[in-house]
């Protein structure tokens, strides 16, 4: 049960949005501009690493749900996603990609924890200015997302299957609903 | 020097809003909901969680410049800043205030830390669902602001004076700035 009194029984971020509109405006604007805004990333991509830093919090909900989108977005769907949370270091993504990965986890740390050398093998193998900010502020609100959520004791569904219709509907409709 | 290569020399999370409006905007709209949108907690018990927050994850300039902003809006100021900082429990600030920053300090560590005692006690001494809402996400909004800024190296400058001009322009003008 969430430590709160929540209007629905809507799992995770849903319950604590409808519960305070005030914050979800801008929490969900965020989530459409990094995951889903005009980028040089794929949307697959950057939900990967949203998924991948939930796994590293240890919040089931977020790790849950952005598997899911990122599976929906990936032309290799689960079987990249699976070798992300198993290992970013073997997982069959680019170079760039798995570059940015290791940025995050050092977010995923602390911002102290973010080291010059990290930050140049990502960009030897290619990655842009734009992309390295990118890839900071993605770990850093899923850092934010996965607090909040688990901060107030959400219900999180178990299996994998419970989060298709969600990704289905975040895939086709983003992040920013209409009123 | 920071990580990427930032337009101007405004330091912290000024330079990174300039290097990327896209993000500036959610992110700004919610430091203004959250700090200084209607509330029942007041604007500077709410800077005072941000400040807190930011010195445990070791933020030099989100905890200078949200001292300096608490500070300001706080009828003791400073003595009460040093006292949260140094030692939330032994702070002269209200009990319901000091069992929200309880919380805010387990939200810092993980989500998961939050336990259903620490957000009892908050409540039985007078804090609201909303509060507790909103003490959650304010820390957990910092573990994010935080990580963006130091995971991409950026500059903080070293004394409390530098950050004084930038808490009054905040204080009179909040986080959203005309273009």
């Amino acid at each position: 049960m969430a430590h709160i009194d929540l209007p629905t029984n809507s799992p995770g971020i849903r319950g604590l949005f409808e519960f305070r509109p005030e914050t979800a405006a801008p929490l969900g604007q965020l989530a459409e501009v990094l995951l889903r805004g005009d980028n040089t990333l794929e949307r697959g991509e950057r939900e990967l690493i949203a998924a991948y830093v939930s796994s590293l919090n240890d919040c089931h909900f977020c790790m849950s749900s952005h598997s899911a989108f990122a599976a929906l977005q990936l032309p290799d769907g689960w079987e990249v996603v699976d070798g992300v949370l198993h290992d970013p270091a073997s997982a069959p993504v680019s170079d760039k990609l798995r570059g940015l990965l290791a940025i995050a986890g050092e977010v995923q740390r602390s911002g102290r924890a973010v080291t010059p050398e990290t930050i140049a093998a990502a960009r030897e193998v290619g990655a842009t200015d734009v992309e390295i900010h990118d890839a900071v502020l993605i770990a850093a609100a899923f850092c934010m997302f996965n607090r909040y959520v688990d901060g107030l004791g959400t219900f999180a569904p178990p299996d994998r299957a419970d989060y298709v219709p969600m990704a289905e509907q975040v895939v086709a409709h983003g992040y920013v609903r209409p009123r």
